[in-house]
């Protein structure tokens, strides 16, 4: 038993969180809705986006770099677009407030897009991707940050691992739901492999003289998806945000300023579905489509076909019955912060062990 | 000599592309836009989307799967957003009057998204991207198709290879345009390996089996880029078009239907840079953004950083000068076609061999 990880239930979690972001500065609402984003992320399995990141946002907000208080403002309104400036504001805080814009925006106009700046650690991006499909819209969801992957070519960080997730709403079967870095292995996989003891695959991470190394000790940048494909859509990505509303955050940070602030920046983009076809005909269609791609014969080395979100949903179920598992560190990280702000922390499950 | 493919110029070769389409029943204007956009793939070195589709065109055509005349009409129509029915125009014809409505909206709204339904295809998606950089704004298109690409974790196809394309403008130098498939290796890449004899990279390719293959010749579904990754945004842009405008293409094709009819949908999105942020700006900062790409450290294996559309960029500059390739195989389809329809072949280019 001493090595299991302790399980907690997902409530208790996002009670601890909140408390933790409440005595931070946050108000209450905020703080909830930030807990909710992380612990979703752990039910899911998503466990490199989950309550691990709570002890690094209450240091960046001592720092000043994460608001708990932001004052957003819209800075640029328009009938089908907007531009949403999140004033350093928690990454959930200020992507569903976008989302939300947009999907409201949507809602008279077809097709809406909330372009955000000046944001931080936006979390898992497909729960607000996700935030769209279940208001009966197809939602478009992009993050970038300052470059942590190597530029194709290049031996050094020239873009970021940027995510893309997409969300659709099926009708008897949860939303389908895409949510990938443009990194082949964003750094979580590489720590996973570190905890692991298993190598990386040829291909992944440069070192820090920017050689290939498939040690994940010494691996230290990831490398994009398909070489100039996932880094030039990363690239696009920054094109299509951080340029647009005049926060761009790559040439600041590699050129002769090496800016490092955090900042991050992003786009939420709703589709109305009713606005083109009946909902319940397109979440029908949905359906049949998956149904027909899961039966299609198997490749050797496949068990079962998957589709996007398929798999989170899955361990979501477990989750939500079992409790989210926290490794030791995570426990003790969590912990410390617990005593240092005044909290109690919830008490682990009982885990019935084999 | 003998091997070295003949050179024609580029509008010598349009004007060859133009005449088959009159002939084959397009009115001038529209023929022309074809031909534009498949000389241009090839001024690009993007040879897999050129002249050499003209004979598969005009057989489309025969056989009442193009419709050479359409009647196109825009099926919704909303201030920021449409649905365009392209009514199975050629995909340069409905691409471009899609792009071109984009803009138009996106003037008004900032952002504009037009869907495009039964087109067919569609050539090189970049040159619509880039209708919308030389207006100053950032162009987004997406295109699909019914399934030619394996599902991941399948034997079979399940999704396509249905490419993205982004475009945006810069200040003193060409516009940034990535243009990429959702798979490794598309099929264009594919038949290139044969015609050179080497074989495959290991994960580009399945066999008729449903097995991985590295032979060329045995090779006829390519793989999706990252497996999930490019298979999930393949069947995402399937969502987010061919579902939402009432025509869906994969699972008519792969469930107990089977529709092998062309058809193709695509999206064109437009984004107005000055209703957000003084143009000149943009385009300065995006220049800034490239040089300090360029200048980063290079990789062992790289002479030089590449960004999107650049190496296409070399390859126009010098064919504008020497005239576009054509191997001889092409060379003698289209010359039965041009016979066959009363055309006169161009001169080739005296070609100064070394």
């Amino acid at each position: 038993m001493g090595r299991a990880p302790r399980r907690v239930a997902a409530l208790a979690l996002e009670r601890l969180a909140a408390a933790l972001f409440v005595r931070a500065g946050m108000p209450e609402s905020d703080a909830q809705l930030v807990a909710d984003v992380l612990v979703w992320a752990n039910l899911r399995g998503v466990d490199t986006h989950g309550v691990l990141r709570i002890p690094g946002y209450l240091n960046r907000v001592a720092t000043g770099e994460f608001n708990p208080r932001p004052e957003m403002t819209v800075a640029t309104d328009l009938p089908a677009a907007a531009v949403l400036d999140a004033d350093r504001a928690f990454g959930p805080v200020g992507m569903t407030r976008a989302m939300d814009l947009a999907i409201e925006k949507a809602r008279g106009a077809g097709v809406a897009t909330v372009f955000v700046r000046r944001i931080t650690h936006m979390a898992a991006i497909g729960r607000y991707a996700l935030r769209a499909a279940t208001a009966d819209m197809l939602g478009v969801v992009i993050g970038t940050s300052r470059p942590n992957m190597a530029y194709h070519g290049a031996r050094r960080a020239g873009v970021a691992t940027s995510p893309i997730a997409i969300a659709v709403p099926g009708m008897d079967r949860p939303p389908v739901m895409l949510d990938m870095a443009t990194a082949i292995a964003p750094m979580g996989r590489i720590m996973l492999a570190r905890d692991s003891g298993r190598p990386l695959e040829p291909g992944w991470a440069l070192d820090r003289e920017g050689a290939p190394t498939t040690d994940p000790f010494d691996a230290v940048l990831p490398m994009p998806l398909g070489g100039p494909k996932g880094a030039g859509l990363s690239l696009l990505f920054e094109c299509l945000t951080g340029l647009l509303v005049a926060n761009p955050l790559i040439a600041p940070a590699i050129g002769p300023r090496r800016e490092t602030a955090h900042s991050q920046n992003g786009l939420a983009l709703a589709i109305d579905i009713a606005s083109f076809i009946e909902p319940a005909r397109y979440k029908t269609e949905l359906d049949a489509l998956i149904a027909t791609l899961k039966a299609l014969p198997r490749a050797a080395d496949h068990d079962e076909i998957l589709v996007p979100g398929e798999r989170g949903d899955r361990v979501l179920a477990e989750r939500r019955e079992r409790g989210v598992p926290l490794p030791d560190g995570t426990w003790r990280r969590l912990a410390a912060e617990a005593d240092r702000l005044g909290v109690a922390m919830p008490a682990p499950l009982a885990t019935p062990e084999p």
